[in-house]
C-alpha cells in the first residue's frame, strides 16, 4: 500500500512507455476528438501535421491509465480537483512509442479532513527521440497512513 | 465554413448534451482511468463518492467530442497548444446529462502566421440540476478567412 506520506517532494515516478497504433490513434478520435488530422490518414498528410497525430486527449488519457497502473492502484486514490498547464507540445505519430513519468512538486496535509494528503505533480511525456510531446500539473488526493 | 474572424469575444456556443450510462462510464474508465469508483459499481458505492463516477477524463472527452461536432467540424482547425484551470467541480454519476457550452473568452491574430489566428475559450459543463461539474480554458488555432 502506498499513502500520502509515500510521495516524496522531487521524487521522480517512472510509469511506463506505450506505442500508439494507427488504428488506436483513429478509434480514440472517432469516439472523441474526430478532426480529420486524428482520423483520416490521408487529410492528415494533407494537413499541418504532415500525418495522422493523436488526439492531445488521448495523449492524455494514456497517461492516465499509466498513472493507475504504475502506481496509484496501490494507493488509496480520492480522485483529483483538477488539473493545470496540459501542453501539447509536439504532435505523436503513429508509431511513437512515449514513456511518462510523473514528478512531485508540493505536498499537504487537507486542512478540513485529517485522513487525507494532497500531492501535486508535474507529468512529463517523452517519444523514442527523447523529446518531450506533453506535460501537465495538478493535485490528486490520498489516503493518509492510519496511526498505528 | 466558420473562420477565426466568426469567434466573438464574448459569444457563447452551445454544443448540446450527453447523458452518461453506467456501461460507457465503465468501458471508458478500464481502458484509461481504472480505478475502481470508476470501474465497479459495488466498489464505488463503498467510495467517498458513494456510487459510480465518470473518469474527468472521460467528461472532457465528450466536451471535446461536442466542441467538434457542434462547430469546429466546421473551422479550419489547427489544434492547441494546451489547455488551462480543469476543473472537476462535482461527480458526474451514472444517468447524469452533461451540457456543454463554450465561451470566447479572447481572440487575437497569429504574429508569425498570417493565416492563423487564436481563440482562448471557456468550456462549461453543466448537469440536469444546473450544477457545474466541469470548466476548463484553453486556445484554440483555426484558419483566417482568405482575402477576397
Amino acid at each position: 500500500m502506498i499513502w500520502w506520506e509515500d510521495f516524496k517532494v522531487g521524487e521522480c515516478i517512472e510509469m511506463g512507455s506505450h506505442t500508439f497504433g494507427a488504428d488506436e490513434i483513429i478509434g480514440f478520435a472517432r469516439q472523441f476528438d474526430p478532426q480529420p488530422f486524428h482520423t483520416d490518414p490521408a487529410a492528415a498528410k494533407d494537413s499541418v501535421f504532415g500525418g495522422l497525430i493523436a488526439s492531445g486527449w488521448h495523449t492524455c488519457a494514456v497517461g492516465m491509465r499509466l498513472t493507475v497502473e504504475s502506481h496509484v492502484s496501490r494507493t488509496k486514490s480520492l480522485g483529483s480537483p483538477g488539473l493545470e498547464n496540459i501542453r501539447w507540445l509536439k504532435p505523436v505519430r503513429a508509431g511513437d512509442t512515449i514513456r511518462y513519468s510523473r514528478v512531485v512538486l508540493e505536498s499537504r496535509a487537507s486542512a478540513s479532513r485529517p485522513d487525507v494528503g494532497l500531492v501535486k505533480s508535474r507529468w512529463e511525456a517523452i517519444n523514442q527521440d527523447g523529446e518531450l510531446v506533453m506535460t501537465m500539473e495538478g493535485w490528486g488526493m490520498f489516503g493518509r497512513r492510519p496511526s498505528p
